[in-house]
This record gives structure tokens, sequence and C-alpha cells, in this order.
């Protein structure tokens, strides 16, 4: 069992699904996937909230085991978003963004936290994720998550901070953009040749598809009637993965495959509630029964040819 | 090992993708499937063709076990189809229909072939396919495909007709516009309550989602680097999938996984090459290696938690 160290973005957000909406509810990349890694591992987060962000938050995080040391308080108002979905829960539509103190967040790991084993860079700017790997001392195992933005705009940074990490985590229209390849997989092969061992294409609703070193693996998204709200769900992905991954201790093909399984199941979770409220719900005991679930639905028969 | 009887269109495609472009190439409906279902079991065919309807093709259907009997020649042309297919391949653009022979197709099932255990009505106007159900004698496995133009002009006819199959193939957007409903899995189980005991939703490169009756299976699409031309691909789909099924003389569970994964991986070969040219050339022995390597790519580890 390793530790993990997770730095992104804490958030409130603004939503509205047809499901209903919520205002001011926590979110954010660092939240999502800390909470989703702590079912596994235990967690240590990096992160910015401002002067509004509540005590009860705070608590439910530390609840879940999360140490919060590395969560900075500023001066002014926590980073903002407020968007909705419609008929399409795969995309997000942005109605304000406010980035309030994260527009100065310069994460500055504690000594302590330097040697930590697993480091999840989630999506914040590629040249904060750049920082933060220069703060740490050999970390084992770096897994990189980031955004259209930063492809379009800070493409040659987040190439170079490619280069230093293990595995990648990206949705298809990302890679894509970020390749110019149409194909996932050749578009997966072209990432790895920038750095990443492993890269991960996550498809949404239909899955995820990773590239390692000399093998591949496709797996489905679970299913879901009701997907109430899909904040996050990429970052539950990403944290659960990780948080597997460092539960082991180690990461070869099977663990990697394994832990996009724990991803996925967790990330079904997450979108079933609005916020981290699902999310917080889960045990590892409905994990289970879930994966079991999942396995009867998904299990390739052997032809009889 | 049961017989299968295909009726649907037999077509002339004129057609450029990214990788070339082909003019009056073989192609229609009970064409690719009939095809890809000879590769399991013995198909009948029927359909009709026009004066200019080369020899060659119809040798080239024959040479694959095909009985051609029920496919009529009429004085004038075959149906023609010119499209093409840009950056997304999952979207055919249509530039001319010429019906042809086609427009005044009636189809009349021989006295010898009403009995044949197996019908797939292949996409054809419903009130074709429920005049050719009209003329079997208690057939022991119906399948029914259909397409977007007959969901919008010809729903109470499909909706008739569709009560008298076993099981339906739609695709994803197919089987929305039918029900009104986004969930893929609760519109399949709304045209399961219209009769079909078995729906199968195509998500193209996603894979697809079979809904039986308490139970589903969720499989992928191989994943190819390279698609060529993907006409047809839905046809060789269904068509393999009946053709396997008949092949075993018999409908559970089991046999329908098995046979959704069997035309999948025959799908997975028509897209490789233009018009029938790549599955022709399929072999049980290329098939098997597919599926070793699809299952290597796609079994699901269980995770230890």
């Amino acid at each position: 069992m390793s530790k993990v160290l997770i730095v992104g973005s804490v958030a409130y957000d603004a939503l509205r699904t047809p499901f209903g909406s919520v205002e001011r509810a926590l979110g954010g990349s660092a939240t999502y996937s800390s909470i989703a890694a702590s079912l596994f591992a235990p967690v240590a987060m990096v992160g910015v909230v401002g002067e509004d962000f509540r005590a009860s938050d705070l608590a439910l995080l530390r609840r879940k085991g999360i140490d919060t040391t590395g969560i900075r308080r500023e001066k002014g108002r926590t980073f903002f978003w407020k968007g909705y979905y419609d008929g399409d829960m795969s995309v997000a539509h942005t109605v304000r963004t406010e980035l309030n103190v994260f527009a100065g967040f310069d994460p500055v790991i504690h000594p302590a936290y330097r040697r930590t084993p697993f480091l999840f860079l989630a999506n914040i700017h590629p040249a904060l994720q750049e920082s933060v790997l220069d703060q740490m001392k050999k970390p084992e195992y770096v897994v990189l998550d980031t955004m259209n933005l930063w492809i379009q705009t800070r493409r040659a940074a987040l190439i170079r901070v490619l280069k230093r990490v293990d595995l990648a985590v990206l949705n298809d229209q990302e890679v894509r953009l970020l390749t110019g390849i149409t194909s996932l997989s050749l578009a997966a092969r072209k990432v790895r040749s920038w750095g990443p061992k492993t890269v991960i294409v996550k498809k949404g609703e239909h899955g995820a598809l990773v590239v390692g070193s000399g093998w591949s693996f496709l797996t489905h998204a679970v299913p879901l009637e009701r997907v109430v709200d899909p904040t996050g769900a990429g970052d539950s992905f990403a944290g659960g993965l990780v948080g597997y991954l460092a539960s082991k201790g180690r990461v070869d093909a099977r663990t990697l495959r394994e832990g996009v399984v724990a991803g996925s199941l967790v990330a079904s979770f997450t979108v079933q509630g609005f916020s981290v409220k699902a999310l917080t719900g889960l045990t590892i005991s409905r994990l289970k029964s879930r994966f079991e679930y999942f396995r009867g639905l998904s299990e390739i028969p052997r032809i009889r040819v």
C-alpha cells in the first residue's frame, strides 16, 4: 500500500442537469479524484480554496481519510464554475468561470510530501504540473490529466510535462486534438512516443482504451439508465485508478487493467448523484457488487467455430 | 445446422472515402448480410437486380455457397447508391439514390423456401418485411433490421412488423428516434415491450448492447487503425450473427452472445476493404485469430478489493 499525492482544483459548482440543479456544490478535479482514490489508498491533497470554503466540506474530505494539510486557504473566493448539461450529457456547457483564488494557485509541496510514491497531476495548467514535478523527489509513478484548453493554448508546455509522466489520461477529443490523429489507438501511440509508458483514452459512456508497452485494453463504461450529473466522472475515473494502483504498490499491465476497471466503476457511482454526493456514499462492498454485475454484462464468450 | 433466408437490397454503390473510391461496386443489405452469414451456415438470398447486374457478381455470391435462386432479374437498372464518407466514418453522406428496379421490389418467397427456419429481414420497407413474414410457414427465428427512413415515414408499419420478430437490430440513433428515449438500455426495453424477445443496439465503433429476457450483454467493436469503407458494416454484423445462430440451430442467451461477437468480428473485416472485397476474403481461420486478439484486448480482469 503506497500513498498518493493529488494536485488539482477545488471548486464550487453551480450546475443544472435534466434531473435538477445545485448551487455552490463541492467540485474540482482534486476533490473528485481525491475522494475516489481514498477508497483504495491514503491520499494527501494539494489545492487552494477561498475564505468562503465551508468547514463542512473540509470535514467531508477528512472523513474520507484525506490529508488536507496541503489545501491552502487564501484571501478571496473559491474557484467557481457555473454550467449546465442538456440532452447530451457528455457535453458540459459553461455559463461562467470565476478563477478567484485559483488564478494565483502556485502549488507548493511541503517537504514532508515530496517523497510520496504516487503522484496524480489532475487537470491544471501544465506549467504548474511541471512545477510540482520539479519539487518532487523521485516519485515512483506519475499520472497526468489535462484538458482541451491547455492543448490549445499551452501545447509545448504540456508536451514537455508529458515527457516526465508514466501515465497520461486524456479523453477522445483531447487525444485527437493533441495529435491530429483520428484513430484513437494510433493517437495514443503517438502520445506514448512523447514519453508516457501508458496512455488511457477515455471515451465517456463508451468506456476507455488503454495503450501500454506491447499491450492494449479496451473496457466499457458501466451502462447506466440515469446519469444525474456527469461532472467529475473523468476525475473520479483517474482518481480511482491511481488509488487502486497505489493500493497494490506496483504497476504492471495486469494491475493497470484492474485499475482501469476500478476507476470506471467508481465513476459510474459519481454520475448517479449531484456533486460528490453519490461518490462519498460509495463503499468497497457496493463497488464489488457492481463489479460482478459489470463482469456478467461484458464477459466475452468463446465463439465455437 | 439450420438454413437462413435473407431478404433485402442488392445494389451497386459508387462511393468515396479518405482511402479511395469505387464506382458500381457490389453492395446492398442482402448482399453484405448473405456473404457474412454464409461463413457459418447455408444461405438463400431474395432480392432484385437489373439487366446491368454483372454475371461476375452473381458468380461471386455462388462461390460463397449462397443460393441465388431468389434473386430476380428485372428490366431496368440495379438499385444505385452514390455517397461518400469524410472525417467521421460513422456518417454516410448520400449524393444520389436511384431505386431503379428496387422501386418495384415485391419479394415473392418460392414455396420451397417458406419453411426456412432462420429468416433475416434486412433493411427494406416494413410493408415488404411484413409481406415476407406472411408468406413464411412458421419460421423458427426471425431477425429484423431497419433504418431511419422507415422510422420517420413508416413508424406504424414498422411497429406492426416488430411484433412478429424475435430479434430486432437497430443502431443507437434509430432506437432513440423510434422510442424517444435517450438511455439505450431503456430504449431497448421499450422496443422489447412491442414484441422482440431480444433487441440489439449497434453503436458503430463503440460496439453493441444486447438486451434479452432477464439478461444484457455489452460488447466492443474490434478497434481498427484504418477503416477503409464502413459501408455494409451493420449488414455484415447482422448477417454474421444470424448465420452464427443458424449454425448452432438454436437460440439461447449464450448463443446470442457468441453470435454478437461473431458478427462484430465479421464486420471488422468488412470495413477494412472497399465494397465486399475484404468480407469475401474472410475465412474461419482468420476469424478465429482475430477473436483471440479481441478477447485478449477486452477480457475484464477480476479486481482485488
